[in-house]
């Protein structure tokens, strides 16, 4: 039996686009979008729509501004089928005039990314959304590194200033086991009366489609999914992973596999994501993977008794 | 706070042999014993002790059979610093005199794998294991395909019969969540009053080490894992993310470490284990991986709707 309330976001090109500056070819993307709603998957995020102040549109790819022209061009001739369009905008790196009225979207849901300590700049965004008539969630990055009082006084904070309808567990640096994620999903909920609990979960220790799970256990009704786990870094719960176990009759999981044999095992060659030992032991230690990233492709790529020597002794 | 009675089973040569007729070289035997026993694994699974009637040596690598000069050869020189050797027998394909008295023996335990309808081959190879002085566990496979009564006649039957000390849940066509997982410990732990349950999960969705983790939780003792995973098809509960998890001082991650930096990565262009959409779909589908294993390497290898179709539809 299946819970009607889930909804899985694919966010493949968005947080894929981490790990090539968000340049994807627009085929792919139509590819992506194409699958998603064939799918039956609930909302495909396309990228951000961050600001070109603080990206540089000749360094990044179009899906990091998601333009509406651009975004124009990707459902452009496909049945959405009930599937609709997410954008994210991370807390201190958007503008809320970079968002128009909702009539004049290609999107339906905006989702604020937003560190604990800038949760007054991503409830100003998420209200913004919301003010111009969009769905909102807001996403609570490395959350591995927020604790208590901070993190309580931002949900209370979220809970009571905000219209999102969800708010999510972000394991950025994936830290989490099964423990943590039920402790976090259950601390989240004690918060937040009105809203859905989200989960959002990386890779690197192999756990991220069965910490999804342990959340989908603990009642999270919205689940992140990426196509083949493609992400930065050790990549994320993949999609297909996800509408596997859910029992929903309306999911189908052939366009997705369709999707990851033409435009997503092609990529291969360009970004190299998946189950690394330095990503795992950045994950085991609770690090950003920039470090990780940093060692690999390198001659001592495969050295990782010196990798983790380096990364676990902090400078005297 | 640690649970000094887990025990952590490498078993890297022996299933990994699967994925390549046992046809590893001595020195990468070597150096995996070398890092299990500086890591303080608990046990390290070299091979089979499998007939040569059933297995035809000039097919089959050394790690097939494991005679016992081949075994000295292995831990020649090495401290084992209380890591002790393990050897697999399968209940159909082995027999009770190749085992000779443990006083001869480089190895301290003799581990049973069987199916539900092999287990009276499989206590007869038990009982002959601890009745020559061996440690014994029984390992019993398929556990995704098998249920009431047989199952738990089985599992009574070896309670009351053998002097066995760990009975493994092993699922071989990684089909389990971790609903399911916690089920059969519960069960097995039922049926076996005076033995330890243990853990032995395949990967085929991203589920080997969670599901060990649930395992652990649920009260399971006796755990599986394979450096870096390898094994056939999806391969396995990778052994370095076990004790990244496992709190025991005893343990240290770092010459697992090396190790697969050593010999383990470099059997990459031989051996394609790892998360790949046919073995997902052989797992979802509760499934042998056999037809994924024929299917890789093909032209068609990426084309994963036809393989579903493939599987999914039964001759009529």
């Amino acid at each position: 039996m299946y819970r009607p309330q889930i909804k899985v976001v694919d966010c493949t090109i968005r947080d894929g686009g981490l790990a090539n500056k968000s340049q994807f070819d627009l085929e792919t993307v139509r590819e992506v979008y194409r699958a998603a709603c064939a799918a039956g998957v609930d909302y495909v995020e396309l990228g951000y729509r961050n600001s070109k102040k603080m990206f540089d549109p000749s360094e990044f790819g179009a899906w990091r501004f998601c333009d509406e022209e651009q975004l124009r061009r990707v459902v452009e001739g496909v049945d959405p089928r009930g599937t609709k369009v997410a954008l994210m905008q991370d807390a201190h790196k958007a503008e809320a005039e970079d968002v128009l009225p909702r009539s004049e979207s290609v999107a339906s849901m905006i989702r604020i990314a937003t560190y604990v300590r800038d949760v007054d700049k991503a409830i100003r965004l998420a209200n913004n959304a919301t003010d111009k008539g969009y769905e909102c969630t807001l996403n609570i990055m490395a959350i591995s590194h927020e604790g208590a009082p901070f993190l309580d006084e931002a949900l209370q904070q979220i809970e009571e200033e905000t219209k999102a309808q969800a708010v999510y567990v972000v394991d950025s640096f994936g830290a989490l086991y099964s423990e943590t994620v039920h402790y976090l999903v259950e601390k989240f909920q004690m918060y937040l009366k009105t809203k859905e609990v989200g989960v959002h979960f990386h890779n690197n220790q192999q756990l991220a489609f069965a910490n999804t799970i342990e959340g989908i256990i603990k009642g999270a009704n919205y689940l992140d999914g990426t196509l083949y786990g493609l992400g930065r870094a050790a990549g994320n719960c993949p999609t297909e992973l996800l509408l596997g176990f859910l029992k929903n009759p309306k999911f189908d999981i052939l366009p997705l596999l369709e999707a990851i044999g033409k435009v997503i095992i092609p990529l291969r060659g360009q970004i190299a994501w998946g189950y690394h030992i330095p990503y795992m032991l950045t994950g085991i230690l609770d690090k950003h993977p920039e470090a990780a990233m940093s060692w690999m492709g390198t001659p001592k790529e495969h050295d990782y008794v010196e990798f983790y020597k380096k990364i676990s002794d902090p400078p005297q």
